[in-house]
C-alpha cells in the first residue's frame, strides 16, 4: 500500500491524483445533449439520445420526440418541441432506426390511446416539453412535461428502466404503455412489420407482455415484466384504432394500454420494467437481479458511478468544452456493443435458436464499417474483457450463420454498409494479445467470410479478376478497396498461426486494390468485367448505397483507402511529392456536386469528417514527409468540427466511431491502420491524458503549449527521450510510459520526416 | 389366451374376425386421391393431399401442383397436369394454405433456379404427370416425372419425410431444394413473407438448414437436416432471382439449391429429410430417433402398419365404395391435429418462447370451428390419449395466451372464423372421463377464455345485450348462436365442478339465442346496439367471413343452431309441426342469391352440406317426431355428395369434420350436440361396423337390408332388445353392445316418436 503510494506520487501526475476525489469525477463532464440535434440545415445531428443506459447495457431508456422515428434514428431530436414518451431501447449514433421498444409516458385528463392511425398522427398522450426543465447526466434524465405539468425521471440497470413520474393531483392521472411504437413502419428500405404483441395484467401493480417485430432487425423478440410502486385503479387496452376498454389481456399488433390512477399533489409513482429477448421469466428473472428495489436514487447513483469507472480510465486536463466532448465520446463509444443477454446468458441466436453464452454475455449493435477503424482499437485498449466478449459472439455468429457480421443488430445481420470488417476487429484483438479469445476458431471464422460468398462479397469474382466488377456488383470501388484491407488482415491472422499458403494467397488479394487504380486519372476508378473502365468519371460525383462504385463517398475520399500499404499508395501515385501534393488539392478543392450524399457533413475540401471514409486522411501526410500537414488538418478537424453543442459532431455519431476519433486525436495520435498496432501521430490538443491500462500500467501525453495556435508539433519525447518517430506502437502504450509533446505556431519541418520515422506498414508484430 | 379366442368367437362377427388376416387389412381401402380436386366448376375441392403422413404426424409429404399455394389449400389439384416438387408439410382440408415447407424436386438436364420471380413464374424444374403413372395410399406416394423419367416415390415418419428418386442416366441430374415456395405471398388477407433462411452444405450427402416465415400462422420458424445416399458432385444456390452459383452456404429470404449428381440408368437416390419447429439439432435428433437407416420399403410398411393400427378401431362392412369412403375419412380426420413437438418434447409456444411438454406432444392445426362438430367426439371415442393430448396443449395455449384456441396453427392464433370451441372439446372430454386432463385448470382455462375479450368475442356486449349487437361486431348472429352454445358448455362442466354460480350465470348466457329470435319472420336475425332489427333482411342472402349477420352462410342455415337446447328451438318455432314444416321447406328450396357464398356447396335445398353450419340440421327431425325424414335426409347425403373420386367431399375436408360426419351417419348416429354424449340416430348405410373401444370392448353395428332404396328404419335393437329411442348415449357405446338396424324402403313413422323416444337436452351425465 506504501510502495504504492509512493509509485503513484513518483508516477502519476499531480493532476491526475487529485482526480481521485469525489468531486472531480469525470462523469461530471458527460454531456447526454451532445449529438442529439443538428443546430441548423447546414449541419447534422449525432443521432445520439439523451437517456440514461449503463455502459454497454441492453436498455438505453430515452425520450422520444417522434411518433414513427425515422431521421434522426435515435427517435429524439433536440429541435422538436414535444415529447411522445419513453422507450426503452434504442440506437445511439447510427444512420438508420430500430428498436424503440415498451413505450411509456405518463399523462392526465383524457388519454386518447387511439387517436387514428399511430403512424400518421399525433398520439394522444404527446406533451410540449423545454430544454430548460430538462437534465440529462449519465444515470439519470429528467424533463417536465408541460401539458399534464408532470416531471418525469430516468434511470436504467443493464436490462432495466426506471421511471419516477412525479404528478399533480388528479383522479385521471395514467401511465400510457405503448407496444405500438416502433421506427417508421413505412421507411422504404425494409418493412417494419409487428408480427405478435401481448399485455397482461398480473395484479394491480404488474404488467408483462411482448412484442415480435420484423424491421431493421429482421425479426425482434422483446419481452418485459414491469412493476408499478402504486396500484393502479383500472387499466383500459386498445389494439390499433378498436375503442379502448378496460380489460387485463390482450393480444394483438398495435398494443396500447392506459393505467389508471388517482394522484394527490406531488405524488410520486414509480415504475421499473426489465427486458429480455428470450422471455418474459427471463424479464423477471433480470429485475430481480438488477433491481429488486425501488432505491431510484440509488439506482441513479449506481449507473452513475459504473460510468464514471469506465470514463476514468482515461484521465485528461484540458479545456472544460474539451473535457465535455471527450467524456461523451468515451460515453458514446462505451454505449454499445449492448449486452443483449440475460443475467443468466441466454440470448437470440442469428438463427432464431436461444443459445446461451458461457460469458454470460452477447453482443449486439455491430456497427463494423465505422466502428472498426477507431472505436474496436480503443475498446482494445480500455476494454479487453468486453473485446473478448464481442469477438466470442462475433464467432457464436458465425457457427450459426456461416460469416461474421457486417452489421449486426439484435444478433441478427442487416447486410448494411460494406465490407467484412469484423476482421480487422478480430485480428487486430488476437495479434495485441486480449485474453478469452480462441485463435484458431477466430481464423477459422474470418476466413469463411472472406471466401464464403455471401451479401456484397462476391468472392469468386474478387480472385477472378482482381477487382470487383462494378456491372458484377454496385459499390465496386469502395468494395474492393475495403475487401483488399480486410485480406490483409485474414494474412496477418494467417502468418501468425503459421498458415503460409493462406498468407501468401490473402496477401496476393491484399495488393488488388491496384488493378482499380487508373493511372491517368490518378484515381481508384470502377471497372467492368470486360476490364474497362466505367464511364463516365467524375471523382467528385457521389454515390450513396448502391449505384454508384462509391459507398456514401466520391472518388476523391475513396482514393487514399490503402491503409494496409500507404508506401504502396504512395509509390502508385508517384511518390511523395505528388501524393502530398494530391493531398492538398483534396483538403483544398471545395467543388461539390448538388448530389453529395446524406452522410457526407464535415467538409474541409473534398475531406468529409462526417463520414468514416474520410477518416484516416490526414494522417497520411506522416507517411510522405509532411506531418506538419497532419498536424494542421487534425488540429483543425478537432477544433472545427467538434463542439459541445447538440449537433457536436460532424455527421452521425456512429456508435462510437465518430468519438474514439476525437479521443485518439485529441491525445495525439490515431490508428491509421486499425489491425497493425500502428498509431500516427497528429496533433494533441489536451494538455494532458493519462491512460490507466488494464495491466495497471499508465501511459500519459502531457503537452506544452496545448491549443491554437499552437498546433504545430516542435518537438516529442517518449519516456524521457527525444522521439522523431510520426508513430508510436501498440507496445509503446501498453508497456506504460509518458509521451510528452511541445507544440509551438510554426511547423517544425525537421521533425517526423526521416524514413525511419515513417509509420510502418506492419508494426510492433513484425 | 383360449378364453379370449371363445369370447371372441361368440362376440364378434364372423366377418370382423376375418379381417385379422393381412390381406384384409382396412388400410387398402384408404385412397388418399379422395378429396384432392374437383371434377367439375359445379363441385368443390375438399383440399386433401395425396402424400404420405403417419396419423397425427408432423410431416405431411406431399406433392404440390401449385407455385404459390392459394386454393385448393392443400397446393395438389388433382386437375392440374404439372408438379413443382414435394414439400414436407400440408394442411389438409382446410380453406386457406399455408405451410408447404421444405420442398425437394428432382430433375434433369439444364436446372433453371430462377425463372424470374418464382411467385408469377413457371417454375423452372416443374414436370408433367399423370394419374396413370400415379400412386398413392397411406404411407407411400409414387409419381413419374414425365419431362425428366424420374421416378419420384415418397413415405414418411412423424417427424421426417423420405424420397427415393429413380433417375435415367446423366451427368446432369439434379435434386433441386426450394426453401421459397410458400403460400402465395399476395395473397389478400395475410401477408406472407419470408423473414429469414439458411440452406448450408455440411458434407457431401448432408444439408440443412431453416426458414422463418410469417404467413397464415403467424411466425413459424421451420429447421431441417437432410441426408442423401448418394453423395452429390456439387451444389448451386441462388437468392431470389439472383445467378444460381458454387457455394455451401446461404442466407436470404428466397433460396433454392440444385444438388447435382451423375446418375446412371434406373439409379435411386435417397433423401430423408426432418423437421423441427425448434432448432436443426433437434431436427437431427428427430432423424436419429425416427429414421436412421435408409430402408425406404421398411418405413413405408411401418407409416402403413401405423394407419393399420389406427383405423381398424372401426372395422365396417359395406360396398367396395363405401370401405374407400370410410376408411379414407377416418384416415383424413386422424392426418391432424398435428404433433408438432420434437421426439423431446420441445416445442414453440404462441408467445414464441421454446416450452417442453411434458407428455412429448404439443399438436397444431385445431380448425376448432369445424371439428368441434364431430370430429373430436371421434377422437374422444377412438384417441383418448391423443384427446388429452389435444386438450393439454390447448390448456398451455392458454396459460401463454389467456384465451384458449379459436383457429390455431403452428401453435399461433389466427383467429379464422368465429366461436370459441374449444370449450365444446373440453367439456365433452372431461365429461366423458378422458384421462390425463386436469378439470380444474380446464375450468379455469374456458372460463377465462368466456370472459376475456378478444377478437370475435365481445363479452361485455354479449353480457349487456343479450346478444352480439351487428353494430359492434359483424357476424353477429353466427356468433350469438355459437356463443350460447359454448356457454352452455362451460355451464356443464361448472356444474360437475360444484359451480352453481358460473352454472346458472352460463345457463342464463346460453339462452341468449332466443334474443335474437325474430317470431315475424321465423329466423335469427340480427339486431344492433339500439335493438333494432337490422334491415333489408332476406334469408337467403349469404355472409361471408364479415360484413353480414352470418357466417359463410345464410339465415336459413344460421336458423337451426341451437344443440344446446333444441326443444327451445321447437318451442320458438311454434312446436313440432311448425318446426318439421319448416324444416321441410330449409330442404326443398332452392332459390339461391348470385352471391352463395365460395364454400357453399352440396346443397339439398338450403341445406349445403360443403359447410359446416348445416352438419347437424338433417337429425333435428329426431327431435319434433318425424325421425323418418331424418332418416331421408341423412341417407340422402351419406349416398350423393359422398364419393370416392378427386371430389369425394361436398366442400373442404375442413380437418377431419366433414369425415366425421360420414363417419358416424354411415354406421346410423350423429352427435348433434357434440358435448352431451347423445347421438342422433339417422339412416345407417353400412352393412356393419364394430368399433373397438379403448377399454377393450366393442360396440357393433349391424344393418339388415342396408343401402338404397332401404334408407327407412324399421326397427332397431339395442343389446338386443327393441329400441325406439331416436339416439343412443356415449354409455351405450363405451359399455359396449350390439345396435342393430332393419331397414326398408318405407319409413315405420311409428318408430322412434314417442316423448322419451326423443334425444333429451342433457344426456348421460344429467
Amino acid at each position: 500500500m506504501k510502495a504504492y503510494l509512493i509509485l503513484c506520487l513518483i508516477l502519476c501526475p499531480a493532476w491526475l491524483q487529485a482526480q481521485h476525489t469525489p468531486e472531480k469525477r469525470v462523469v461530471q463532464y458527460v454531456n447526454p445533449f451532445i449529438g442529439t440535434g443538428a443546430v441548423d440545415t447546414n449541419s447534422l445531428s449525432g443521432s445520439n439520445i439523451p437517456g440514461p443506459t449503463t455502459p454497454f447495457g441492453f436498455v438505453q431508456l430515452s425520450p422520444d420526440t417522434r411518433d414513427a422515428p425515422d431521421d434522426p434514428a435515435s427517435g429524439y431530436d433536440y429541435n422538436d418541441k414535444t415529447i411522445v414518451g419513453f422507450s426503452h431501447t434504442h440506437l445511439s449514433g447510427t444512420g438508420v432506426a430500430d428498436l424503440f421498444d415498451v413505450l411509456l409516458m405518463p399523462t392526465q385528463g383524457e388519454v386518447k390511446l387511439s387517436p387514428g392511425k399511430s403512424q400518421v398522427s399525433r398520439s394522444g398522450y404527446r406533451s410540449t416539453f423545454s430544454h430548460q426543465q430538462e437534465t440529462a447526466r449519465p444515470g439519470y434524465y429528467q424533463v417536465l412535461l408541460q401539458d399534464y405539468g408532470i416531471n418525469a425521471e430516468l434511470t436504467a440497470t443493464a436490462h432495466t428502466g426506471m421511471h419516477r413520474y412525479t404528478f399533480p393531483a388528479s383522479t385521471q392521472s395514467h401511465i400510457v404503455i405503448d407496444l405500438d411504437h416502433s421506427l417508421n413502419k413505412k421507411r422504404g428500405y425494409w418493412e417494419c412489420r409487428i408480427i405478435d404483441a401481448e399485455l397482461k395484467v398480473i395484479n394491480n401493480h404488474t404488467l408483462e407482455g411482448y412484442r415480435i417485430i420484423t424491421g431493421w432487425a429482421s425479426l425482434r423478440k422483446v419481452y418485459f415484466h414491469a412493476e408499478f410502486s402504486k396500484p393502479f385503479d383500472n387499466v383500459v387496452m386498445a389494439n390499433g384504432n378498436n375503442t379502448p376498454y378496460p380489460t387485463t389481456l390482450l393480444n394483438g399488433t398495435a398494443l396500447k394500454a392506459a393505467l389508471n390512477f388517482s394522484t394527490t399533489d406531488k405524488e410520486q409513482v414509480l415504475v421499473k420494467v426489465a427486458l429480455s429477448a428470450v422471455s418474459i421469466d427471463n424479464a423477471k428473472m433480470n429485475m430481480a437481479a438488477e433491481l429488486p428495489g425501488w432505491d431510484f436514487d440509488n439506482i441513479s447513483r449506481q449507473c452513475a458511478d459504473n460510468w464514471e469507472k469506465e470514463l476514468s480510465k482515461i484521465k485528461i486536463e484540458g479545456t472544460p468544452e474539451q473535457k465535455q466532448i471527450f467524456y461523451t465520446g468515451l460515453y458514446h463509444a462505451f454505449t454499445q456493443p449492448n449486452n443483449i443477454a440475460d443475467v443468466n446468458g441466454d440470448y437470440q441466436a442469428t438463427d432464431l435458436t436461444i443459445g446461451n453464452a458461457p460469458d454470460k454475455v452477447q453482443y449486439s449493435t455491430f456497427s463494423l464499417w465505422d466502428t472498426y477503424r477507431a472505436a474496436h482499437p480503443l475498446y482494445t485498449l480500455l476494454q479487453p474483457e468486453r473485446t473478448a466478449g464481442f469477438i466470442n459472439t462475433m464467432i457464436r455468429q458465425y457457427k450459426t450463420y456461416g460469416y461474421l457480421p457486417i452489421w449486426q443488430l439484435w444478433g441478427e445481420e442487416n447486410y448494411c454498409m460494406i465490407g467484412n470488417h469484423a476482421i480487422p476487429v478480430i485480428v487486430d484483438a488476437v495479434l495485441k494479445g486480449i485474453p478469452g479469445i480462441n485463435a484458431q476458431d477466430a481464423y477459422e471464422a474470418i476466413k469463411a467470410s472472406s471466401v464464403t460468398e455471401h451479401p456484397g462479397s462476391p468472392f469468386a469474382a474478387w480472385e477472378k479478376y482482381g477487382y470487383i466488377p462494378e456491372d458484377i456488383e454496385s459499390q465496386s470501388v469502395s468494395i474492393s478497396v475495403e475487401m483488399a484491407y480486410d485480406d490483409w488482415c485474414v494474412a496477418q491472422l494467417a502468418r501468425k498461426l503459421g498458415n503460409t499458403a493462406d498468407y501468401n494467397h490473402f496477401m496476393e488479394r491484399s495488393a488488388f486494390y491496384k488493378n482499380l487504380y487508373n493511372v491517368k486519372t490518378g484515381f481508384f476508378q470502377a471497372k467492368n468485367k470486360d476490364g474497362n473502365w466505367v464511364t463516365p468519371f467524375n471523382p467528385l460525383s457521389y454515390g450513396g448505397n448502391g449505384g454508384s462504385p462509391y459507398t456514401e463517398a466520391n472518388a476523391w475520399q475513396y482514393s487514399w483507402y490503402v491503409p494496409q500499404n500507404v508506401p504502396g499508395l504512395i509509390n502508385l501515385m508517384g511518390g511523395n511529392k505528388a501524393f502530398t501534393a494530391k493531398l492538398d488539392t483534396f483538403f483544398t478543392l471545395a467543388n461539390k456536386p448538388g448530389d453529395v450524399n446524406g452522410n457526407a457533413s464535415g467538409f474541409i475540401g473534398q475531406y468529409a469528417h462526417g463520414n468514416e471514409p474520410s477518416h484516416h486522411i490526414a494522417y497520411l501526410y506522416d507517411y510522405a514527409g509532411e506531418p506538419w500537414k497532419t498536424q494542421y488538418y487534425v488540429s483543425k478537424v478537432l477544433n472545427e468540427l467538434y463542439n459541445n453543442s447538440s449537433s457536436g459532431y460532424a455527421g452521425n455519431e456512429d456508435c462510437g466511431q465518430m468519438s474514439a476519433w476525437y479521443i485518439f486525436s485529441s491525445m495525439g495520435f490515431y490508428p491509421v491502420n486499425p489491425a497493425n498496432g500502428i498509431y500516427a501521430i497528429g496533433s494533441p490538443i489536451l494538455k494532458a491524458a493519462a491512460i490507466t491500462l488494464p495491466n495497471g500500467k499508465t501511459f500519459s501525453v502531457s503537452v506544452k503549449n496545448p491549443g491554437k495556435p499552437n498546433i504545430y508539433i516542435q518537438s516529442v519525447k517518449l519516456n524521457g527521450k527525444p522521439y522523431t518517430k510520426t508513430y508510436i506502437t501498440q507496445n509503446d502504450i501498453i508497456s506504460g510510459g509518458r509521451l510528452e509533446f511541445i507544440m509551438g505556431t510554426k511547423p517544425n519541418k525537421s521533425w517526423g520526416i526521416t524514413p525511419a520515422g515513417v509509420p510502418p506498414v506492419w508494426g510492433y508484430n513484425n
